[in-house]
């Protein structure tokens, strides 16, 4: 059903999981950038807590250039969702008329996106639980976890979905199909507008925002905000949702969110997927959300300061 | 009137106006803690785009303990208001009958917590509009500005305040006795609490914080509340008070605010008297301040972070 896939957007995750699918047999083809002429030479490396492993020049297609790249039965879309107005020439020269479209970015509004650009059919929504980083051009580390959680944009179960999601783990990628996806979706951004999107603003650290009452009530807020916007619009969440999470989060350390790290590095912030589009859904359905429209000034104004 | 002065506090600022006052010939005692022994020994080393100018050991009086302190006909009160709960221990060992006490601490409410203990008949508030830094044990550099605004804790003209105005200019530090201080109060509490408060829990300097729509409309909505804040506890600031502020911030450059760097060195943060005693003003007058409480959660939580 897959037997040939593209990755648009090589960073450490989109490498990772293409690298993972190619060593399972798969025919990868990956459009890179920055890494394209080291990767070409030298294949790329990947050091895994599942299993370290190579893959050689010849074991995988590099192209600089998407017009170069043949059409594909699904196309990985793992672009930093700062760069989603690529979208419209990237993506179009590796459709065939039945070709998946498979969105692992950040935050919200990245499958609506594609669907409005491509239709609403090709497109699935995925939610990557990965920790991976990229320490030079071909050399990837995964340090954790990996799980990733798909399903049709449509919502509903699908042999697609749960072909793909089969795909996954026989690569050695765990992975789930859900009937819908944005219950997933909605559960990682009662996460990830807390603790990527205050953890930017102030520049703390998760163990930081929960060291005192005043950051829990200022995480918790947030969270709740999410929650009722995701029940405002047919996504309701469990009720402990907000308390299980901070819970977890308050054992598990220290952890700088990828948008600090964004931050600290001087580069775009993912703040319209983590943050905006949460609350421009949140301000349709009539939701207030304080506490939310103060973080999203906030993270443009730190946006700009960063590019300025 | 103020033949003898204590001086409580002897960071840079305190450090400098002291000196300046003993320079002009007064008797001032400082009490000191890290500094002591050095100045003790050297005296003090005075950096001033005033002129520079050096105070002997024999020419000053330093203390590492108020019980060896004499009483004194004024106190002024320059320590962080971060250690305000010292006032009952440090001052009453100086206080004569007629003993006034001046505080130019940063923020609000220490007028207050210096009346509620010692009187508000004894009582003047000041503000001190000065860029001083320390560069070493007994090493004060003035930088920039110098302004002492100060007027009578009980509002009114009064003939000590412009005694002790008077006592500042002939000791080459400009000053102005003021009718209602509380109206030089809450206008710096216009500046303050955005590029003090925002600046340090965005870690952003001002010209970041107005380098965008985003950040300026913060900064504004800041102000506005604190302006409205002032007008319901009867100190009306002129309209345009924000405007002219953004303006005159938006041309001076790159500011670090006192708070930020508090915030990168590790120390307590001032966040009660520039931002929580005016929301606690805001919420008794019942003035909504949406944006001064998120700031105010913001801000504990980086204290709680900073001290964990």
């Amino acid at each position: 059903m897959f037997n040939s896939i593209a990755i648009v957007g090589s960073g450490a995750l989109g490498s990772y999981y293409g690298a993972r699918l190619a060593q399972h047999g798969g025919a990868v083809h990956f459009l890179m950038r920055s890494d394209y002429a080291r990767v070409r030479e030298h294949g790329l490396n990947i050091y895994s807590h599942d299993g370290d492993f190579k893959l050689s020049p010849e074991q995988i297609h590099v192209y600089d250039d998407v017009a170069k790249m043949p059409k594909v039965d699904l196309v990985i879309v793992t672009l930093k969702t700062t760069a989603n107005d690529q979208f419209a020439k990237l993506i179009p020269p590796l459709l065939g008329d039945k070709t998946a479209i498979l969105t692992l970015q950040n935050g919200l509004g990245n499958d609506e996106e594609l669907a409005t650009l491509f239709g609403g059919q090709r497109v699935l929504g995925g939610l990557a639980f990965i920790c991976t980083n990229r320490t030079e051009a071909g050399v990837i580390h995964h340090t954790d976890h990996g799980f990733i959680k798909l399903g049709e944009y449509v919502p509903g179960a699908s042999a697609r979905a749960e072909a793909l999601a089969d795909l996954f783990r026989k690569s050695k990628v765990p992975s789930e199909a859900m009937a819908d996806i944005r219950y997933g979706r909605w559960e990682k951004l009662v996460w990830n507008v807390p603790f990527n999107g205050l953890g930017t603003v102030m520049d703390l650290e998760t163990d930081k925002l929960l060291a005192s009452e005043a950051g829990t009530n200022l995480v918790r807020g947030l969270m709740h905000e999410i929650m009722a916007t995701a029940a405002a619009i047919g996504v309701p969440l469990a009720a402990d949702t907000a308390e299980k999470q901070i819970q977890r989060t308050a054992t598990m350390g220290a952890y700088v969110s990828s948008m600090q790290v964004d931050r600290r590095q001087g580069r775009p912030l993912e703040h319209m997927a983590i943050v905006g589009h949460p609350l421009e859904t949140a301000r349709h359905a009539k939701v207030a959300t304080p506490l939310l429209e103060i973080l999203h000034q906030q993270l443009v104004t730190i946006d700009a300061a960063n590019n300025k």
